[in-house]
């Protein structure tokens, strides 16, 4: 684990985005999967203007996403897909062919396929303050599951929906996500979050013991993990622990 | 996650052993972890004719005892690291500048160490019917813990000491192990399995829900993880287990 | 560099065999590239029952041919892929969709096929008493070549063709192979000789300038380079040489 | 290879900066080398105020010339050194025992040192429009050499002198640099090129034949090399190469 805490948000942002940009000019192919949401805003803001027109950026990478909440009663394009669309591929000009979207047809051979094409490179994900990460939400998905689809209890799907949609026909019933043991299985995972009310879980998460409804807590587990945090969400972690992963 | 299947233990032994050889002539320093134990017995008898007298297996590799049963009331090297000497070190002719033991002075260090030198290259680990691996017992070690020392309560301390001491004078209270943690964090595990007595647990590990309490049922998350087990230990395994990942 | 001499040339054929079986047991998929001729005979005869009716073994694994010597006049398979076809893929049962060819049709795309599939995990490759390996003979290929169809001056023609075939209506014109390029590009190579007539070349190779017409005099440019020699073999190499690289 | 032409100098700086940030946060120890002169210039203006009071940076790298330039009669610190130094190590605050200088009385040892503490992982080149890299200037070092002291003949010592140092009682008669197999040897080549003056050796580099008094027309036979260039430096090189290896 490499811990590293930004002065700012920007920072966290900059950072970020220098590791994918490294993925994304590598000399192989490479399988990334990156996170929507609004954590990274200002590192897909920073990347658009990079990444915009140079090829050798696009050449070699496919995109999987890792989750995917679909619109109810609708055909449109899921949440997730929609969201990286506008932050990142449309505005780059990321090839359609470079982009694996995730749903009802396919998730159920997502794992088996990136075992096929040599597993994920790397996955760069967000955190809830809940501990969430993809879309492995408190109490829904086991440390055990691949991707999976998750259906909804009432509660949740109320929460969910409103979160992410704007009129409640449109809160859908289930969604998709890579499961902790899809996620554990990449070879690199860089997690980022900014702002204090990421700072307690951040102490949690990396302080605290693994517990299955905790999602995040599994993370420390992984031999290859990159933490970027600014400041204040790093600003409950201890000395011995920077000392430790800095 | 691979899984190979060998039709009978010498070959689950020899795929081990080859394993281990790769690394060891590795043209770069590597750090090792190895098990004792019964398992790999005929691993090590196939491996000390291999090793002996030739200095390339051994320029370049270091390694570290992964956990450590001290003789209570006694100056005595510990339970592991003489098991290792006999099985390998000793015959093999292993120098001792290449061995890293495990003990009270120097165990709260051991993590801070491997990361300083890279990390563990390979971990080859074994497990036992109740789900333990290292001195991952059950109700021990917690999954977040790295290198610790584990006071042992009455009854273990019984069982542990029955099982490796010939004097009941020689039962110690504690012993050391690197924790779950610690071992995930090594770039690629191996877990080598044979006989009857293992197949519930390998059924258990690797097609059920990951319980702290089951030690092994984490090691499915690692992302380069090599199971070898002899087809005893391998046959509740179900197909599509076998499937996808052989 | 690693430079490994063996006492024996059955001992060098079991090193780089359990290499190969390494690899063919990989999690993830691998390419590799292997060699015909007399040098890995006892190789393939130690792994093919090794191999035989083990599907970890195959299913990651695909073979790419590094060079082709096609029949003269004739539509048979050419030589090398005849070869290894004997020694290994027929006996050990390994499928044909694992089986790269190459050929007139195939030659001129090996090189964007392999860096589309990221590349040769590793290539097994011998030597000759000239310096050639693969099809680099002496004055044929360049350093910078690719995979070449090399055309043959008649000296060198009958030469070749008396080497591999029994009729003169059966001598080609041309052989393909991967350049010193291509074969420089590969992860990790793994170079074997044995027996006296390859001493003189490995001390030339490993201890002399890089000589464009003694082909293998590049290959100590390699960042990730195994060499595997019998006593024989190594039996000029200096005692400074083999203490650096063992 | 991978081939990647930027718009502009600023561009070509970034990118090269980017690369050498995300080394030095690894998460395990790496060993790095960089050049000095005037090529990476904007990158190190770029870099500096990021790395600047960041431990995350630091805690993990070391830095080993790969040539020095020694102040002829003058126990200063050579040339190479005290340029890094300015661009970087000063202003950055990279601790002194993050870097390892090259001189007199180690560069005998360079090699060993490296290969026992895993090679180098990155090297950031630059390149001459005569073809040299590092120290390896046409017709001085070998491509089998390792780091070496250059004895330099009058011509080129007036010349190197001319170009580095005010005073000609400055000129040294000598120079020590890795050669072409110590740096092949690298895990990762980074090459770096900028201006029309850079165009010519670009194209004779990457689309020519291998010349030992071309130095660096070794390179593209790396395994694992990255060319940023900016659109001058890269206007001579065909369609052909770019699209194969952009």
């Amino acid at each position: 684990m490499k811990l590293v805490i930004t002065n700012t948000y920007e920072e966290m942002s900059e950072l970020a985005g220098n590791i994918l940009l490294s993925y994304m000019m590598s000399q192989k192919k490479v399988n990334l999967s990156i996170t929507g949401g609004r954590t990274p805003a200002k590192m897909y803001e920073i990347l658009v203007p990079k990444v915009k027109g140079q090829d050798f950026y696009k050449k070699n990478v496919t995109f999987y996403n890792f989750d995917e909440i679909p619109y109810g009663n609708s055909n449109k394009e899921g949440y997730t897909i929609t969201d990286l669309r506008n932050y990142l591929f449309t505005p780059a000009g990321v090839p359609e062919e470079n982009i694996h979207v995730l749903d009802e047809s396919n998730y159920k051979n997502q794992d088996a396929l990136l075992r096929e094409r040599g597993g994920l490179d790397m996955i760069l994900i967000g955190i809830g303050a809940d501990g969430h990460y993809c879309g492995n939400l408190p109490y829904t998905t086991k440390l055990f599951d691949e991707t999976s689809k998750v259906i909804m209890e009432e509660e949740l799907r109320l929460r969910v929906g409103k979160n992410h949609f704007n009129a409640p026909e449109e809160y859908p019933d289930y969604y998709f996500t890579m499961g902790p043991r899809s996620i554990m299985n990449a070879k690199h995972i860089v997690l980022i979050a900014n702002g204090k009310e990421k700072a307690e879980i951040m102490k949690r998460v990396f302080e605290g013991p693994v517990d299955e409804n905790i999602p995040a807590s599994v993370l420390p587990l992984h031999p290859n993990l990159t933490v970027i945090v600014d400041a204040e969400a790093g600003s409950l972690l201890s000395e011995e622990i920077i000392k430790k992963y800095q």
